[in-house]
């Protein structure tokens, strides 16, 4: 990022308010003439470009925060969304989404339309599409503005900003060594297909927790299902020719899938198949029987994704000075039925 | 609502187009100066006030659609936002959602924000809080305003606007219907407390059914649970001391509940009784055994709310020379194996 001379600059240089900063360079009544000749030869002589909305931002806040969710439907990115509601509620601000759709277009149109003013910054989790193209100018462009953005659960590396995950290979691998500790050899893994980060790296996980208890990783009990499956049935054959004894499933729709595919098939859970997903939400509560689940604590991931943004939106801290973090939400595993031994 | 001189009007009376009307009406440079004083001249003579939202809303589109739903975690409510969004994007609308909680207040909040010139009209369904409340005023500042609204699912017959609904007591008399037609005669209502407007004509519809085939209604037998339950129990006492041969739910959280209860009570579903909800969302498709369910089709809903509203949007017609419509969407009985006999 070009560094440039701020408001913040200005107002310091010359010992005023930022308010008075901006207010003379659009040449308010409010303020002095001699302030405001001052104010505008200094932003003359340092080539000072206004940024609108950076402008608005430092002296007008909207009290609105933008949230951009790939999936309205998909129980995770909603209970994040009540964290940061809530957080944001108490702290006087309103939350507006929109929703990708796992689509890099949309992702970025939503962008581009908050980013005009009505919003103070961004909270959101990528698209799948726009993990596939790896292509992240329109988030680069809402931070060279000035623009706070928090990413949470999808993220990349390609952004500098704040960021809220889980440690999803850690949460695979703790969830791969309880089958293990229970008994279970012959594990399967439902996963996406693998651009999704966070599909890739539970997959890491998985493989991970094999290796380190020196069980074969067998590539033929990795089943890929697309993001967004239309047909209702999980691979027939994939179950039927192997012996498997526990699947671990990237979320609570293939696991209950699962579930419901081993029961139709005499198999049962946990006895015969203990099976594990991710997510935990009202899926895995109510499924019968419930479904044990590494549960990523998406109302904390929002709660403090909202704060970082709030501290950020909040701080006085300037363009190029800042320093990002990334947060880390322990993932836990709830165990209910479909791993408890009877 | 007053009827007052609108920008139509001028520019009917005057034989220009609306835009050149405003563009006058703001003194701008496109205009002739003789066509600005035959404008002005004409709007001072009738008193005309321009409404800020109103010209900005009829010459810069936002393009944006606003939609305010209680709950984003509910199914229902996320369906019917994918309908409006397939709708909307196609006709080149982008759609914010914000999300009142089941929250009076923050469904004022959340209107006043997006009134503000963010978007070109809304669609929405009341919160329990408003419809408790009975207060509409928000709402009838905005239909005021000229900002058309749709409301959808939950509606109240104290706005004039276009709504989509199903007949929701009609929903409950088919599936009622059908439990009797299947032989059942001791059927329970799962319902929540009765200001929602939705629940109330559930169970006119329950009560209608049993009535025309002759069978009592046992108040007992109703069980009004609060719309956001914390506690994870039916009333067990409720269960234990009736013999229940079917329940209606009316909604299909209950619904997956009751049949949990039921099987962890020794009974069986469909066998001993059998359950049919209200939704039909990923819970009625996912749950175990599967849920038969009222379809309230939500995708088209959402479909239609979002024609009738970028209708309105674009078409010429002024307020008060409007008319208003309620679209009523047929619900339909999807059997699953909550419901079949074996």
């Amino acid at each position: 990022m070009k560094r440039k001379i701020t408001l913040k600059h200005i107002a310091r240089e010359l010992d005023v308010s930022i308010s008075t900063v901006s207010k003379a360079l659009k040449n308010s009544e409010e303020i002095s003439r001699e302030t405001k000749e001052k104010i505008q030869a200094f932003a003359k002589l340092y080539n000072y470009k206004p940024n609108n909305i950076a402008i608005s931002l430092k002296n007008k806040r909207t009290k609105n925060i933008g949230v951009i969710i790939p999936d309205i439907v998909h129980h995770f990115f909603t209970t994040v969304f009540r964290g940061i509601e809530k957080y944001a509620n108490d702290k006087g601000y309103n939350v507006i989404v929109c929703v990708s759709d796992e689509s890099f277009d949309k992702e970025v149109i939503n962008m581009e339309m908050l980013a005009n003013g009505s919003i103070d910054g961004f909270i959101m989790a990528l698209s799948a599409e726009t993990q596939l193209k790896n292509d992240y100018n329109h988030l680069k462009q809402v931070t060279d503005q000035g623009i706070p953005l928090v990413l949470f659960d999808r993220v990349t590396d390609e952004v500098n900003c704040d960021k809220v995950i889980i440690d999803d290979q850690a949460a695979a691998h703790m969830a791969v060594s309880k089958m293990i500790a229970d008994g279970r050899q012959r594990i399967a893994l439902v996963t996406t297909e693998d651009y999704l980060n966070v599909s890739s790296k539970r997959e890491e996980g998985y493989r991970k927790a094999l290796e380190e208890h020196n069980l074969p990783v067998r590539e033929e009990l990795i089943l890929r299902l697309p993001y967004q499956y239309e047909d209702e049935k999980l691979s027939e054959v994939f179950f039927a020719t192997q012996e498997v004894d526990a699947v671990l499933c990237v979320n609570e729709i293939f696991a209950v899938r699962t579930i419901r595919f081993l029961e139709d098939n005499d198999l049962r859970v946990p006895s015969d198949v203990s099976v594990i997903g991710f997510t935990d939400g009202i899926l895995s509560r109510l499924s019968n029987p419930t479904l044990s689940s590494v549960a990523q604590h998406g109302e904390e991931m929002g709660t403090i994704a909202a704060k970082m943004l709030i501290d950020k939106v909040e701080s006085d801290i300037e363009e190029g000075e800042e320093e990002y973090r990334t947060e880390v939400v322990e993932a836990t595993l709830i165990e209910r039925e479909s791993t408890r031994s009877s």
